[in-house]
């Protein structure tokens, strides 16, 4: 247990923060050592401080935890982030100049020229933009961005086409969880027996991230991917895991039993041993009607994105459906992904702990 | 009362039966005068056979109206049909060849090249197909159809779009409510807290009807509108209204204000006195998050479409969201829009009848 | 229209504000001419300052009325309020004071022993109590109150019953619409596939309500019905129309047939003309599965409770199941039907308008 | 493996049989070799005869075995049954006849009163009633039932109160979630936006089961629980836990603390290494508004009961909420349960098995 990284939430009791702890419970690698959240609830007790809202029990010890401010001082080096875009923004940069591994969910640095937006499965080598931040010559702290909750599936459905066959036009309209929204999000008023067909700055997201994940690497700077890509993304009656219908116009034609092999063989974190790495990142369902949220979103403990439906499209040219778990593969595993990634790489040593775990 | 239209239910216990039961009391033109269901139900009071699930009372007057059988003999001269396709596919000839015009809402013959495919809104002169029919040759029976519930909000607000800009490109995916599926139809272990990416056979009736609907009467048939259009269909948690996220590309470039005011000005059945047409069959709303099917599947009745979310798309030129009411303007209405429509050019009257009226 | 009552609305842009304005549209006897709401919303108009919620549009002219100040002055006679406990106890003895007829929706006097609370099926001739409030004495003005809108529809199927064969004990379970707790109310994420059995004091509210609804004048007060009253109050996923079960034990045996004809002949307004009031204000469903929110809340313009599922406890005598729309009965309705009995009984009337009138 | 008791599931397809094969899935006693469904499923395998509806994937081994008929021929000694009633009565005598150890979780006989009726926890004494049963004396073959699962909640929260304190009267009225009915089971458009208030035949299984579980066993039969018991149940639009309000009776007073040390104390099976025992099988939720079916459901893998809102009636003297999860606890898991009883009272070794286990 003492050779475990020590980590700390900010943002410890939103839906995400929430995720980090059900999901860091029993972690092989790393232990929460410290929690924050905004100052209404610092100084409180977790256990009084948060609104619990997973189906499973708070853990005890975090729930006798001491909810910290918002503040370096006194936390660990690595640090988990997921809070609202403008705080993120101030804090933030704040935690990297005082020499902390910023692992962060916030939307605030995604679209940065020198923050990683990083998918472990998908682009990996952008995480060398760290050494362009200017925290990280400094102080040795960074920040590192996973992406925006419902571009997760779509990217990791499109990357093993976008490197066999090319992508040059992508459709993509979701239909997402209300758990995206966090605590309280949306009303139910809004949501029973409806669909709402607007979530704010999401398609703008979707648009812009998507095609930073699926970008090279070009010196000091990613050049996204040179595709058209247009997203619809409304809000269903579902709790958690988005659903997402995609359209795709290939560089190169491939058969359907192309697209099914490159899913298929796309295992890109194979041996690498990170703990929360599904065996299969993008699994077939078969069936014809599915994936399905209810019964999908939890496969690859919520890390695994299910594609189904591949069938031709009449305007572009394949179409398929894809299912992620949106507070796990799509915000809190994703971040402990990176953290796991960053971990095996060395990037979150700092000199006196290396020594010691050599 | 004694001049109303005699009219017969086929299908008259399901879902879309219910709704032209519901829809046709208190209508100026209109009177149920006969009812038919499967054989179970044949010989016992509606009241008994039906199980009633809309939001206000069955009528009295129908609770207590014999469920006839299925055969012509006996029937009224209108009949308007909600059965199944195996189903329609055996009757509906059979009531036409008896003389009987079937105003029906079955899928079986709606691409028949001799079969109307009307919504009176966008291709009225479509009606004059009946007459390449040989039953209304022999005994002046017919068959009209109209489309399936999902084209219905997309076809009226592409046809003024069409009309002024023209399409060439289209894509559409729809989020369908349960109601759709008719009674018992979808499980609700399928649908709580999910979402189900498959509709047997929706996509290709979506994606050949809309093109027929916008196609050209040219001599003896249609010619559909030579565009090409992608469905997805998804089955979400709502009762009833169907949100279909769209994106087109035109033949000529058009504004937004442009496709507003064509939306704006789309009258087609202004003077006609039709009962059951909306002032505006497509109506904007200018609230960002809207349409929703809650709050908007009731306007003009439930036979208005509501369009919003107009926004130039990445990848196409223009998209949208178009909610319509599945059982009011994508059925049940439908079939009585186009009855009245057919009323208004005289088409149901036999010699006897229209003489009487005269 | 220039008869008519001028009303205002204090709390207009909350869910039973927007079902004043709603169900207002259109009254014959009372006309919307000021709205009031919380200062965020003052000065601006209303189309911009409320969310609406419901699935009829917002009246043109309503949305271009400025919303005022929660202040008497400017505002006119006759107040509809429905604010938080916390505001009403400061704003609604403020308006009472300035003369104004103060009737209410809020929960803050309820239980005063001067303020009549009314339904006016059950307990019209509390309205005395108004005279025994200062503000009557002294400006004119008065406070009359509805009730929660759980024990409506329950103390509307017990009424007749108690008048018949007195009651002892009550037990009542209900199952809460969402609309109940207003907007943004209830989070999504706590009622989708979910049940929430806890609705803060709700349970002694309808403990406390019921009694005294079900009350004796005698002389200067309401002396509560001599019952045993246990409540327990649920959440569940349901939009509008709040469902309970209820078990009752009488003071004197009574048949099934006897309870039935209670509750059929139970017409207390017949003659009076009020206009929101329902011909029938308990209607008893046969079907054994009703009554249902989604089915049945809109009887009686949703004014009418409907009963169902009579049959014998085992531990008490009687058992049932009530249903009623909680916005419409259970709050806005409930304002403006005893708006409308005070209006009959010339309660309404300042002398200046009471002789304009005349 | 090779010394695990063989299993035949009978009605595995059904969502009772699913759950079945979810939980043996990696048990260390039990180990499924036959499965049985209805003559339209025999001879398919698994995987293509059941619908799946759980949110784990159906295990390979199962889906690839064949359904066979429902017949005892080829069936190992122990069947775990979830069959209808109707076909149970049939079935169930004609396994049990065989020598077959009929596990049961089906209705048909557990009101008969050689027939136990079991819930590990409450009576594990009435299991002596197998000796009673024609079968068991000739062929070996007994049956032993498990309750209707929104009985076993309730049971489990009142059972350490009826042993400490007596009990004499019971108010139950249950919010039942749709997988309760199996599937395809209730539709989707009764219970969107609704609550249906009938279950048939559901009100007089709680009252019936509840009082024979609390029974004593009297020489050859079981004296049920002298208590008045009036039950209430409601569907509600939940996928997984049965919610149950509780008031009662007791015949001694009892504080708030006596009755949270009777739940808390309550360990009846401690010791024993059931695998499926939950270590605490009825948990207190201190939270005001819990338990609820989204967030505690799953508590002790499913088989715990969640009890909460514990506060003085009006009417009775106690009244609180339980919660379980009604496909697990108040199913399979009960019958998995009851089989391990069996198992480690040595009532499942058939002569040969036994000597070969020794």
């Amino acid at each position: 247990m003492q050779n475990k990284y020590s980590i700390g939430i900010l943002g410890a009791t939103g839906m995400v923060g929430q995720r980090y702890i059900q999901l860091l419970e029993n972690h092989p690698w790393f232990e929460i050592t410290w929690l924050a959240a905004s100052d209404r609830s610092s100084g409180k007790l977790y256990g009084e401080a948060a609104k619990w809202r997973l189906d499973t029990p708070m853990p005890e010890r975090i729930a006798n935890m001491t909810v910290s401010p918002a503040d370096p001082a006194g936390a660990p080096r690595i640090i988990f982030a997921s809070i609202d875009a403008a705080f993120a923004r101030e804090m933030e940069p704040k935690f990297a100049a005082a020499g902390h591994a910023v692992i962060s969910n916030s939307s605030a640095f995604r679209m940065a020229p020198n923050v990683p937006l990083v998918l472990p499965e998908v682009n990996a080598e952008h995480l060398h933009l760290i050494e362009e931040q200017p925290w990280r010559k400094q102080s040795g702290g960074f920040i590192v961005t996973n992406s925006n909750c419902t571009v997760m599936g779509p990217v990791l459905a499109l990357k093993p086409i976008a490197d066999r066959f090319g992508i040059e036009q992508i459709f993509a309209t979701s239909m997402q969880a209300v758990s995206g929204a966090g605590y309280p999000g949306v009303p139910s008023m809004d949501i029973l027996d409806n669909v709402v067909p607007y979530i704010a700055s999401e398609e703008e997201k979707m648009e812009e991230e998507l095609l930073k994940l699926l970008g090279k690497l070009e010196g000091h700077a990613v050049k996204p991917l040179a595709a058209r890509m247009s997203a619809s993304c409304n809000r269903v009656p579902v709790v958690d895991g988005h659903t997402v219908s995609v359209s795709v116009k290939l560089s190169r034609q491939a058969t359907r039993e192309e697209i099914l092999a490159a899913w298929n063989e796309f295992r890109p974190l194979a041996g690498q041993n990170l703990p929360s790495a599904p065996d299969q990142p993008v699994e077939f369902a078969p069936q014809q009607d599915r994936p399905q949220p209810r019964l999908d979103r939890n496969r690859g403990n919520g890390m695994a994105a299910t594609v189904g439906r591949l069938r031709p499209c009449n305007v572009l040219d394949w179409k398929f459906t894809v299912l992620s778990h949106n507070t796990i593969r799509g915000a809190a595993g994703a971040t402990i992904l990176n953290a796991e990634l960053l971990a095996s790489l060395g990037k979150l040593e700092p000199v006196a702990e290396a020594a010691a775990r050599a």
